[in-house]
């Protein structure tokens, strides 16, 4: 995506040095880092410079190829990747990434490994571009279809980032919106706040705004009355994890907008890359939902009127928090999956997985 | 209620002055204020020291009565009376408030209006007070139902701060809780942080808290994830207008909790003084939505690390917002009406009508 006209990824090699951009300085500063050591990678991927799940999966790539440059030997490498794995235990293409990783490397000799590390790492990093880039296609369909012609507004609701900074570039549930922005539909997004976390109001509306995508921030209480009033075309999230049955499990709050999505017939999209889909699951009820720390809900962080980031508390100090990460919507209330391989009813998910 | 086991109206007559509590400061601090002009009560009104609709309309009263008793002919009167209308035009308690009390003065002669008045503003509060009491006694029934023993946890979600802080004492949406509390039953209160106000976080949780009514506060996010999991027994709303029919219009994404507890078969309750009831409006869809200043979606007000009250900006300065300030949750999705006269299901509320 571009930032000031410029393309960027979210992570890129450079010699023999990884550059990300530090996501906790945003929206309010864009700031490069250069990362020279696995150590460094570890400590980017636990104070959450780098977050969102591919994005994470593709740090931890570069991250095995960074510590391997110095010490290639078996030891070395298991350390490196426990370490690596260590970071964020929960997120699932982390894991998957670091042990495709180390499976391909202990194939080979020591010699040969830092040259390759860095290959494969490369093409973790492209498999995740080339597949949100074939979900983006798939959703601009969608939302062509909604578009009787090119001149009318299509609103598109969005909750939480899953978008180009999620991944290493073109986002998954933002994937359709870029690709139907770049060919001159005309796209308006409601980007909910996403509290706790806020990553739609510092990131989602960031992207949008540097890729000049028209955007408007909400708080997570209006998606409901802006459906109401039909002022949402369609919605599209994210999903970190589709069961079988195609129950969504994504950011807390996905469901109460799918509930409303439903009760006012609004098309209601999660996209979702098919390795998002676990197999293993039945069904949503089955998935144990992340209990984060509840200072998360008990401060916010902004720009203060000095221009500093700073946080502030927004709960009395006599009172205590609870903040469930994740939420999932029962598949009755999901319209679609739009996937690499084509957009799918939740029903029709089970034919992906017998032509696996 | 009580603040630090001290009983507290939220505004009182002390001698020829009224003092107030600066609700703008809340949580962090309790700064009690002394107003002895009705020029500084339109202040305290349009600064939002003082608010909530019952508390608002109490409010102007004792405003009139302030400034009568400086100037009490006819035209001083009428004066007093346009400069607290203007504070917060669409507040229909404070205008019904300020009505009354004009009347009643203009029919005594000038000498007797000034000790009139504070006798008037004194009916007007404890008339809140009364009914929020009748409110109270009512919703604490279906809490007790709910209750096999008074021993059982029963968790109930509330949506913004309709409670004490609202009125001059008592609560609507609380008044059944504080009642149930008082009365030995175990409950513990979801306070929904309510953006972008965060009237739940800050007032809600502020007085359950000095009260010493366990509670919890949740991002606006939450409350579908705990219905999904059995967590809330029963949802208390306020209302700022209730139409015919039964349709609640009440603060921004109460609409999206109706549906969850829908869906999930949680039993919805508004709270709702009779006089809020609105018979011209048939129909919640009839409702001209307050659009607010957009600036309280893009910043948001805490406690910094100094322990200084500030606003900070959470969205990127290139970015709009949007702030509708209500939605109409259709009365298809409420259980029923706990008003001052007993409790109704949304379809009986016509022989309320016809009893009036």
């Amino acid at each position: 995506m571009k930032i000031r006209h410029q393309h960027y990824r979210t992570i890129w090699r450079d010699a023999q040095t990884v550059c990300i951009i530090d996501q906790t300085q945003l929206p309010f500063a864009l700031v490069l880092e250069r990362l020279s050591t696995h150590q460094q990678m570890c400590h980017a991927i636990k104070t959450m410079q780098v977050r969102g799940a591919p994005l994470i999966g593709a740090a931890a790539a570069y991250g095995i190829a960074l510590g391997v440059q110095r010490n290639a030997d078996d030891d070395s490498l298991h350390n490196i990747a426990s370490l690596l794995i260590a970071t964020r235990p929960t997120a699932v293409n982390l894991a998957w990434a670091v042990q495709r990783m180390t499976q391909q490397l202990l194939c080979l000799p020591d010699i040969q490994r830092a040259h390759a590390a860095w290959e494969f790492a490369q093409a973790i990093a492209d498999e995740d571009v080339e597949q949100n880039h074939a979900i983006g296609q798939h959703g601009k369909l969608l939302i062509a279809e909604i578009a009787a012609d090119s001149t009318r507004v299509i609103n598109i609701l969005t909750h939480c980032n899953a978008g180009w900074l999620a991944t290493v570039d073109g986002g998954t549930a933002l994937a359709p919106i870029y690709a139907a922005h770049d060919s001159g539909l005309n796209v308006h997004v409601w980007v909910d706040e996403t509290r706790p976390r806020n990553q739609g109001a510092s990131l989602t509306a960031w992207e949008l705004a540097q890729h000049g995508v028209p955007h408007t921030v909400i708080t997570d209480n209006a998606g409901g009355y802006l459906m109401q009033h039909g002022q949402v075309d369609m919605v599209i999230v994210g999903a970190d994890r589709v069961t079988g049955n195609g129950d969504v499990c994504n950011k807390i709050g996905t469901y109460l907008k799918a509930l409303a999505a439903y009760d006012q017939q609004v098309p209601f999209y999660a996209a979702v890359p098919t390795p998002t889909i676990d197999w293993q699951s039945v069904q949503g009820t089955e998935i144990e939902i992340e209990m984060r720390d509840a200072d998360e809900v008990a401060y916010m962080q902004g720009q203060n009127e000095q221009g500093q980031v700073c946080q502030i508390r927004v709960i009395p100090h006599e009172s205590a928090a609870l903040n469930p990460a994740f939420d999932v919507t029962p598949a009755r209330l999901v319209t679609g999956m739009i996937t690499e391989r084509g957009v799918f009813r939740p029903e029709q998910l089970q034919s992906l997985e017998l032509s696996r």
